[in-house]
């Protein structure tokens, strides 16, 4: 049974709580801290035998905590990681890995310095069954060597903190990181093509169109569209020498009725992505669990993603391609990525 | 916690004892028991803290046992059932109830007599997405009074002890569990058509076209395959006054390769419902632990199912329709049928 | 150029009327008539130089007539095909080729008799791209041999003077056909199931389902919905040995909007059938013009879809199977039908 | 009847012959003339009362002949144009309207001239029934205001003499058209952005990302992929503000077979396309028969592609942003586009 610590008690982190307590196997919320002391508070109160950390810090060095999980705020990240790592301790980390480039780079150096990987960063695309099933048909070369990828991300709608950036900094991230691992290959240059705006964005310039280029020589092109109001609707076609893959739609039930024939579409990413989140966190625990070492997206990943979306962002404010530059990447990382 | 304890650790035994150990939340396995003591003691031994017992009455009667999960051979559960309920214990019952009418109605008797459900019986396409959303578009009454569901029942092959009932008792028996759920009503008569026979199947009757009437009217009909080579195809359509409502197709993935567009079948029935066994044990533990009754199908599921599975067979035997007789539904149950 | 004289200028003759003037290559129309003198002089009106003839027999005798296409009201088209046998001249009767088994079977003789070919009937679902697409897969093996067929032919609603046997004669009488042509058998008995009465259907009867006897065995099933209000939705799904072939969907385009992906369902036969009806017409009269004979369906055909369909409306009245008994073939039809 | 003059007897010439005479109706093809005498002999052969013309300039002179359809090699393209517009006789001329946005523009201006609209250009997407179906929903303000489109363009291959510059000029210049009809606006400017080369492209940068701006800023991808081998896959997806509309797919069988449900794809644009050459021809026949003018694609059109093209092939050259100037469009042309 792995006791996990979990650090930040807001929706996402209630959300892991309930995961780990009512759906998945093998593992127990031992303790809670949150800045919000009154929330953690509640949250503890519905947990038998959890203990109620001040900090992020203390709730690490508990004796009762095997692993942590760190879901408070972004610009929090980097300091409970660091001390996670210092700790001996897996952690998983929601994204973003940190907030800069230079915070993640000193996680990864961090890591490499602890000599194991114990960082896990919560890009949960690559849990998704459709995503899983699309890799093995690329992987198996069904459709020849992968040349073009085509995605869409779509929202119905954002909340109103969502920023002009926010396209590439939170939304098309899933994507940057999804294409990695998909092409098994590093990004190297991005650039944003602006239609018409949307009546439907307020003042964001929505949508966009994000241009990435691959170190192979692929290119992929993401919609981001985050006010289409008809749903959640995120597609992918890997294009490939021979034929092409993309991932299924999904509708449990198609109706014939008043002239159409209709499936649902998923109204959010909760109720697209729930059971990738299900698949995510349970292969972290069992991985973790007897002091294993994490096999999803690493430091690494949390950096290259960042890397990727600050050159992203660079180019949705210059109009211009943007190339990628990233550190050069420590041999201690080269399996997972492959 | 949960503490179950298991009878029968055969193959379905040994998997719902890893859902419970390795994928499912609050439950724990506390005892098992099998005829085969070697497999019941190999099991046990990688369950750190399980007893094994000699015989399921033991088990049942292990203090340390909370709630019972019955998979032994099928004429062992009606033994086992009520032994639970003499105890006083939910009893979780792997399909079929029993082996006969009789013995089905002698649990519902029993049920009935300790006045309050204890029983669930293992129909678990209730607990699949697709049906679910399939009855709530019947529900919602978008389609109008549902008058007909065509049905396919397809498997790529069966095991060599498959016997020509087998098509009705063990095939078929999913669709009559459905359909008396899906409808809210009872199944009133049996027919079955036999078309040509398949090289496919051997000395089997295969396919066969069941068809049933409903209390309120409605027609299913039901194409049973059992060695269709191509996969494992469960489709469904329920045809209203006004519109239809079918289940979705599944597909991951679709490859666009060699002029063909083309998606992924399922093999078996392991690939197709499988989150639909997790959905099914995490509700039942979730309902009984505490003391809660299941809300799953009912001992009375379990004899009218029993019952209307003997028409089928007398059916197939006779090539004519057989109406189908079921004792007074006690009204102990009634709540949970609509 | 094909000299065609049309009896019969109501809805179904004035459409075959367009179809050849203003649609199709190498016909011209050169004479009409209908017993209503009115709409006939109306419609040759709008023919420069074609001839308005009081009678169906004076229109066949007309030396600018050389070929015949008759329209006009059932009971009538005994005789007028007779007529066209007696002058030597190919005819094109529209469905029935008459209201009698009787009346079919003294045409198939008085052909037979002349020699060659000169009657093909309306059946047009053998020209629909999708049907023959269907039928290509099924006789290329690559499902094994046919061993049942699913089938749906839904209306969304039909006029005030449909009765209930019209649901065999008029609706199913298409199924009734096109099953002889898919599976190269004759059917040899039928049953009908009577679900409960749709809200929609009035008096009627609405839906049934028909179920067909074929000589090798399989078994086809119909559903035969005529006030579903959604849509006119054909459908059919063959199933072999190794797999199964079904009928596409069509939808010209799919819309994702409000919560949905939806694609439009044809509103009635002329929108999903008019390609098959200008491709029928065309290949007869690409079959007929120089003298040839004509390929499609055959007095053969339409006499065994009359004695089937006698066979359904018996069977809708009795709710048993009727066996069907067809006159001995003559040798004159076997390669026509296979 | 209108009687019409082909001018180029290759193989689209004999397949608008072949059109003309055994599938459509009101036409009949009266003179024939090519620069290959010995093949223009022959079709005259096959075509009873049709002249053979030595020259282009004899057949627009002849008085049998009503219209002109030019099917010759491109750079003839602009004298015979502009000698049916001086002979005032309707003129549908394949694509290219010319080979130099400079011919384009003499052709518009002596059209312009001659005060009527003559000529039509062979853009034949718009009379494809999903492309048309498509653009009634975009128009009818179901999915808000167009922002985007997103197309494919996939060939199994190409013949060899298929070159750099193709891919723009042969194979884009569909979407260049549709795209304008689709939004009823200009294209400003086009960017090509290079993949990865595939394999089977031989020295032909294959695949290529065309990216083209409309005048209200609208964004459209093209994705140019002909060596794909699998098949011939034509896609498009309008993205508007609340929803999006795209293609069907097209599939007359589904079949279900060896673990896979699969449709065929098209092998090549005959087969996709056939029924919309049909349409488009019927079409320009019936608007001109009877002295009408031509709605279909205009002079306007063949230039404002040809500009298009033209900036398409310098960005694949330059690697930038081209954008595109047209002329200033005469009022003569503004009601076709809209």
């Amino acid at each position: 049974m792995l006791k996990v610590g979990v650090i930040g008690t807001g929706m996402i982190g209630q959300d892991h709580i309930r995961r780990m307590t009512a759906v998945l196997a093998g593992v127990t919320v031992t303790a809670v801290t949150d800045v919000d002391v009154e929330t953690a508070k509640k949250v503890a109160g519905g947990l038998p035998g959890a203990t109620l950390h001040l900090t992020g810090e203390d709730l690490i060095a508990d004796p009762a905590v095997d692993a942590v999980l760190v879901c408070s705020w972004g610009p929090t990240h980097e300091q409970y990681v660091l001390a996670s790592i210092a700790a001996g301790k897996p952690v998983f980390c929601e994204k973003p890995l940190a907030t800069t480039q230079d915070a993640c780079l000193r996680i990864v150096e961090a890591e490499v310095a602890a000599g194991r990987r114990l960082v896990q960063v919560g890009y949960m695309r690559r849990y998704d069954a459709a995503y899983r099933a699309l890799k093995r048909v690329v992987d198996s070369g069904r459709i020849g060597v992968p040349l073009m990828m085509h995605c869409t991300h779509r929202n119905a709608g954002v909340p109103s903190f969502y920023e002009k950036e926010s396209a590439i900094t939170d939304t098309a991230v899933h994507e940057i990181d999804m294409v990695r691992w998909m092409f098994g290959e590093e990004i190297t240059a991005a650039q944003v093509l602006i239609p018409r705006k949307s009546r439907n964005g307020g003042p964001l310039q929505d949508p966009l169109i994000l241009i990435l280029e691959l170190a192979g020589g692929a290119i992929v092109d993401v919609e981001i569209s985050v006010n289409i109001r008809y749903g959640y609707d995120i597609r992918g076609e890997v294009v490939g020498e021979d034929g092409t893959a993309a991932l299924g739609e999904f509708s449990p039930v198609v109706v014939r009725a008043a002239g159409e024939r209709s499936a649902p579409i998923p109204l959010d990413w909760r109720e697209r992505f729930l059971l990738a989140y299900d698949v995510e966190i349970q292969e972290w625990i069992d991985s973790v669990a007897g002091g294993g070492e994490p096999v999803g997206p690493s430091a690494w990943d949390g950096y290259a993603a960042a890397v990727v979306s600050d050159a992203g962002v660079a180019a949705l404010r210059s109009g211009s391609r943007v190339p990628v530059t990233l550190a050069a990447q420590p041999t201690f990382y080269r399996a997972p990525l492959s």
